[in-house]
């Protein structure tokens, strides 16, 4: 955003041109000399009625204003640029005649980050280890951003729950030594756009938007997490580790403060009912063949709740606006990887318009989508698929609940045929449905659902099974911020009870669990076993590129599968069950074969071809001759 | 088959052939002119070791014999025939040329059954409605055929749930107008292949096949059944009311007593295990994609019981066995219609040989599977789908379990996000796996499953609401005799307890509930319930074989769904909540348009476009502007 109010500019054309006396601003804020996307469409908007009828007109080497639209509202208007690969880095300047004069912006044209596609948007595999965390609510690097007197929300107040906390991003870039000791490679932090939102009355008191998902302008970096510096440097430090940074994408809705609400273009850029309509959520009506208009418009125009409008993402300048953002940030900060939010509710043709373009930008970046479906089909329908869909999505893959919900019911559920293991079983059989599911992001919890620890049941055998499942099965696995130091809470009522501040993250903090003095026996137990396991994993092809054989359970709930490759076979065992199970290199000759023990990388310890697993247990065998 | 034994034949040749003084199998028993399938594989079966030496030969205008085939077994011979276009009907001699003397055997070459492909294999679709019966449980219509002594099983024994209660064919028969009164279009027999088998021990007492899945020879029906003929009268008479019938096959196993098996061909025509290997009944292993070759043989070639052998089909001689059994049987019997059982069992290739063969000589015959599947993804990867899996079934349908599961669900559990309606809403969604839904076999029980009346909880409304949807969803229904009469139970231990008689078919039953005077009010009510619909539909294009459109459910439990195309718009509304639930015509405008008011097809009664509907209340309006 640019707000030029004073600066003269030199005399051109034989008129005076000036700058604006008024506010202007321009999205996207800048552009980049030598990119794929070299039509850039110019949303201007003006604080000044009228604004629209004025005549632009620019003058750079290279760039060429080829149309200009009309809006609604008159205070806007949109320019479509085309600039030339032979165009060089400089301020463009942009003038608007208005009959009597000139007026002028400056507007960036900028040379592209370093190391395009090599030092960023190298995508995030599942070689990776990725770690969410709420930035608000990991730690406060910087006491002097927590709050601001010109933002709506001047909460900061750690006693609640539901309101801001201070964790910033200078307090990410603090502790990534304490993520590489984890064995992290990759930070996913919820939104850190800017929230200029009041506090939201929820059923449990006050909800500040510390979750970062309630934007009002996408290209300011909310500088109560310490904005576009702090989050360029997390980035650098980021690579300079060789970590990686994905950020987390929100297309569907903006905040009722965003500007686009505030003063909106045109009417149409937010999916309007003649009354509060909420979505129904439901996925099945995107897909189902039988479905009504009625309830897939609902799905995907109903509004997410009052406060967060519906973008439509159908108005081509709204389209072109989210695409234009998606690029930019990318190469603004350094992007490995995006995760898109609320996948499901948006727009299905401007999903795959969004995706080609960021793909055929950056070809090796990751695009991810929340698909919160209760079904593999919907899943499934949401990313590149094996589907003769009437809709082919072009998603490289989903967050994905169906093996989420299998994981825990492993962990869970007395075994059954469809119960237990066999529910991880039987979802895993269902890949077919999938184009590559190993690009599936696999979670045991995140931030809108029960903490992991605790639906494990504090029980650390489960925690161990999940971890194992979590860092062994295809797919990028992805750990939510304290489930390494055993955090806990169900939700019950609210999110806000799973999104507890990280001990040792805030100034005064009387426990400091980023360190192993600070962490308890059993919470340096459970660290150690992340650590131990994702360390190994980094360096292991078969737990990370491998194939994967599963074995049908057997013994009332003893699951044995293999990662593999021509390098390395890894056996997998999970007991379930609550005896002890014997195990034998035999019953899986066909990855068996040829070896003749196997070495546990989590303990250490060698076994023969037979042996047993423990009541619970959790065995990850690296086989040798 | 054929024994002939003392028929002396005319001399051919200058050298005198004799008829066989041992028995002489040929299967199959005879063949037809003018079919498709006109390289006939003939596998002759002698009792003579050393027989598989003898020379044969054929001379029959238009019959050839291209190749003769020895087996492991040296009293068969298999004989490879083609039968010219021009052959006409009549006896084959085929002689066999031991060196010393040349016997011969008679083999019938017959006209094909008339109307062929009009008057029989017309295919059973979702106009129709199946009614599902055991023979041995619905009618003795013939106790002079209750028990022969030449069999291995001679109970029959009313007292007893496991053993033979001597129904057969003519009982079926003889209840066709009750059929017929009931709505039904097509009968689905299990199965009335010969079942030659021996009692067997159960967990409850010793097991007669009277179920008819035990088979010793197809090429025999079952005497105790009433053999052949009455086969051929039952078809008959079906088709002269013009009525359908499908017939069950079973190509995974046979009886431990079929010839096979007793006096085996070949070792492999046979699935073989060093010791007892029963199959896993994972339909997952056979398209996981992680899926071991362990699991997968085991599931297509373990044993489905101890006592029933897994039959080879990789072997071609025992495909073509099978494929020209199944051609034979449709011709023979004039089958409109086959079910094929335990599906997921048998080899891919094969079954898709087998269902090509029968489509090309039949292009109207239905084929549904029993694909026994816990997931949509595995019902669906059984037959036409839209699934880019590696291996591609073409089966048209099978029996829908998870749409069975939904119902049930819808009737019986709370609603939920995912639980009670929702989950028939969410399967229904999921459609998008099949190429033709329509084509699936749907139902609320069956003989493998708890009664529906008593899954239903004994409760009316339940059961109306199952009866409608049976009656309106997609798919062709069928109904598992006796539920039009609330016969009940759940099969705890043993399937006998969902297999009673049906009250008034058999000798001296006190009740006669073909009748309505024979029938409870309770039971009259349901009868009359089915029938209505039953009947209603049979004229109804919308319901039959017209669109769907489904709402999401809303008021804690109310479905809405229509059926309906350019002739006719039926509204469905059912209400699974505990509360009353107002309805109006505005909700659903895609569908309602043009309509002022709905006839409830089932009471008669008009509704304006407001209502309400009652708590567990079912309406199937007809739409009227």
């Amino acid at each position: 955003m640019y707000k030029r109010k004073t600066i003269l500019l030199a005399l051109a054309f034989g008129a005076c041109i000036i700058a604006y006396s008024q506010d202007i601003q321009v999205y996207p804020t800048n552009w980049f000399t030598g990119m794929q996307w070299n039509k850039v469409q110019l949303v201007v908007k003006s604080t000044h009625e009228g604004f629209s009828k004025e005549k632009p007109g620019i003058q750079y080497p290279g760039v060429q204003l080829v149309k200009t639209h009309q809006l609604e509202n008159s205070k806007y208007l949109v320019l479509d640029l085309s600039i030339a690969p032979t165009a060089k880095p400089g301020m463009v300047t942009i003038t608007f005649n208005d009959g009597n004069n000139k007026h002028s912006i400056q507007w960036p044209l900028n040379t592209r980050r370093e190391g395009n596609g090599k030092r960023f948007a190298q995508g995030v595999t599942a070689k990776d280890f990725v770690y969410l965390l709420m930035p608000d609510r990991f730690s406060n690097g910087d006491t002097k951003n927590d709050r601001f007197a010109d933002m709506r929300d001047t909460s900061c107040d750690r006693t609640q729950l539901l309101m801001r906390h201070g964790g910033d991003i200078q307090g990410v870039t603090q502790h990534l030594n304490y993520l590489k000791e984890l064995g992290v490679t990759t930070v996913w932090m919820t939104p850190v756009v800017e929230n200029d939102m009041p506090l939201e009355r929820e059923p449990n008191g006050m909800l500040s938007g510390f979750h970062g998902y309630w934007f009002t302008d996408q290209y300011k970096i909310d500088k109560r997490y310490g904005g576009e510096a702090a989050y360029l440097q997390l980035s650098d430090a980021l690579h300079a580790r060789g970590m990686k940074l994905i950020q987390d994408a929100v297309y569907n809705h903006i905040g009722i403060k965003h500007w686009i609400v505030m003063d909106p273009p045109a009417k149409d850029w937010i999916n309007q009912w003649p009354a509060y309509t909420g979505s129904n959520h439901r996925d099945e009506v995107v897909f189902d063949r039988y479905g009504s208009a009625k309830d897939k418009k609902q799905m995907l125009d109903g509004w997410f709740t009052p406060h967060l409008p519906d973008v439509n993402q159908r108005n081509p300048y709204v389209a072109n606006f989210l695409i234009q953002y998606a690029i930019w940030a990318t190469e603004t900060f350094g992007i490995d990887g995006w995760r898109v939010d609320t996948y499901k509710y948006c727009d299905e043709a401007f999903l795959n318009r969004i995706n080609d373009a960021l793909l055929k930008e950056y070809p090796n970046l990751t695009v991810f989508g929340e698909v919160w479906s209760n079904t593999i089909t919907g899943s499934a329908y949401f990313t590149r698929n094996n589907l003769q869909a009437p809709f082919k999505h072009n998603l490289q893959g989903v967050t994905d609940f169906p093996v989420n919900f299998a994981m825990l019911a492993t962990l869970n559920q007395p075994f059954g045929w469809t119960e237990g293991v066999n529910k991880l079983y039987m979802t895993l059989a269902q890949d077919i449905l999938y184009k590559d599911p190993s690009k599936n992001c696999i979670f045991l919890d995140n931030h809108d659902m029960d903490r992991f620890y605790s639906v494990a049941g504090e029980d650390m055998n489960r925690y161990k099974q999940g971890i194992v499942l979590l860092l062994t099965l295809r797919g990028i696995p992805q750990l939510y911020y304290g489930t390494e130091i055993l955090m806990k809470n169900l939700k019950n009522s609210s999110d806000a009870m799973v999104r507890f501040d990280f001990p040792g993250g805030f100034p005064g903090d009387k426990e400091n669990k980023f360190e192993a003095s600070g962490r308890s026996e059993k919470e340096n137990e459970a660290f150690n076993f992340v650590s131990t396991l994702a360390h190994y994993r980094q360096n292991s092809s078969a737990l990370t590129i491998g194939h994967t054989m599963q074995y049908l359970p057997f013994a009332n709930g003893v699951y044995v599968y293999f990662r593999y490759n021509t390098k390395q076979t890894i056996m997998c065992v999970l007991n379930t069950s609550d005896k002890e199970a014997a195990i034998d290199f035999d019953q899986f000759q066909e990855r068996t074969r040829g070896f003749a023990r196997g070495k546990d990388i989590l303990t250490g310890q060698s076994y023969s071809n037979h042996f047993s697993v423990a009541a619970k247990g959790t065995m990850v065998l690296e086989l040798q001759p």
